[in-house]
């Protein structure tokens, strides 16, 4: 029997889930999943969500009132790399596969695609870690590359693969002023009657 | 004829050359083939200079005392990537394909191996970058992926390789305490005998 499904509310993290964010990362496949160390800090994670920057998104998701996950949407560079923005997620082992990731990746790709207009996405995953490679995938997500001994995990180093998601820019709507606009609209009625009176 | 082969000079940075870097990055392939801005400021580099963590090395390559060329060593990440090293470099247009690249690079390379340790250095490369590329190939770099449209340069986006250059990692000294390694070389005097008596 299939779990019932969760309700999962994603909302941007404050100071107040540090406590919650390190208890997370307290358990050992968040915690190697990602870059994090053992013995996580509360007061690190506060300085860190303290410390966030204006287009610094850092969600969590929610299970009756209990954060269970978290993400992180942070712009990849500056000037020439505006385009794109890296993401690193992680849910508490207890919540995985059960909807929590999807629930975080579709809120942050909601506010890169819609409002931040990021068309390049970037993320690494552990090669082994067929959950998120399957996550990941599901929203579009490709393999670049894969990037040899990329960190350490456990005793050992691993490999992770590169991964991005690519969206067409945005078309600019087609004229320039005000006026050339309302020609544009004028030119675009008359075809419409003219189709109508054939 | 081949031009003759340049007496090059490489050094780390002071703030002092930020006038020279500036120059360096105003010419156009050195500022499209990095991540750099037209109209680049000296003001900026001076402040890039003085700002440099302990572990980060910018280094300068000198000609006839002027510098032509730059390259950033800095650590990947903090911890799980304490093993890891990015790279980045640029050499001024006049001075491409003349050695100076090659010069910087086995700077930065001996530093990376024989004294910090890296065991994983990294970088990326515009796919179109053809004698950067074998430089880095010239180094043991290799291609571990593709980036699309990782930055954008010269009105368009671009794709990148992800380099990594991989280390054994280095043998620690077999014997824990002075004492063991004694007895062991003892150890070792004795086989030697007993062979040479066979």
């Amino acid at each position: 029997m299939a779990a019932r499904p969760l309700a999962i509310h994603v909302r941007r993290a404050h100071p107040g889930d540090a406590e919650a964010i390190m208890a997370a990362f307290s358990t050992p496949r968040a915690m190697a999943g990602t870059l994090q160390l053992p013995y996580p800090s509360a007061e690190l994670w506060r300085k860190r969500i303290a410390d966030q920057g204006p287009e610094d998104f850092l969600l969590v998701a929610e299970v009756k009132g209990q954060v269970v996950g978290n993400l992180g949407l942070h712009p990849a560079g500056r000037a020439r790399r505006r385009h794109a923005a890296s993401v690193g997620m992680s849910v508490r082992d207890d919540f995985q596969n059960r909807g929590v990731g999807t629930a975080l990746l579709r809120a942050a790709l909601d506010v890169a695609d819609h409002w931040l207009n990021y068309v390049r996405l970037e993320l690494t995953v552990y090669t082994d870690n067929v959950p998120a490679l399957a996550l990941y995938r599901k929203f579009g997500f490709v393999v670049e590359g894969t990037l040899v001994g990329y960190a350490y995990r456990n005793g050992r180093y691993v490999d992770t693969y590169t991964m991005a998601r690519l969206r067409p820019a945005p078309e600019m709507p087609a004229s320039g002023t005000t006026e050339a606009k309302q020609q544009t609209q004028r030119k675009a009625t008359k075809t419409t009657r003219k189709r109508t009176t054939t």
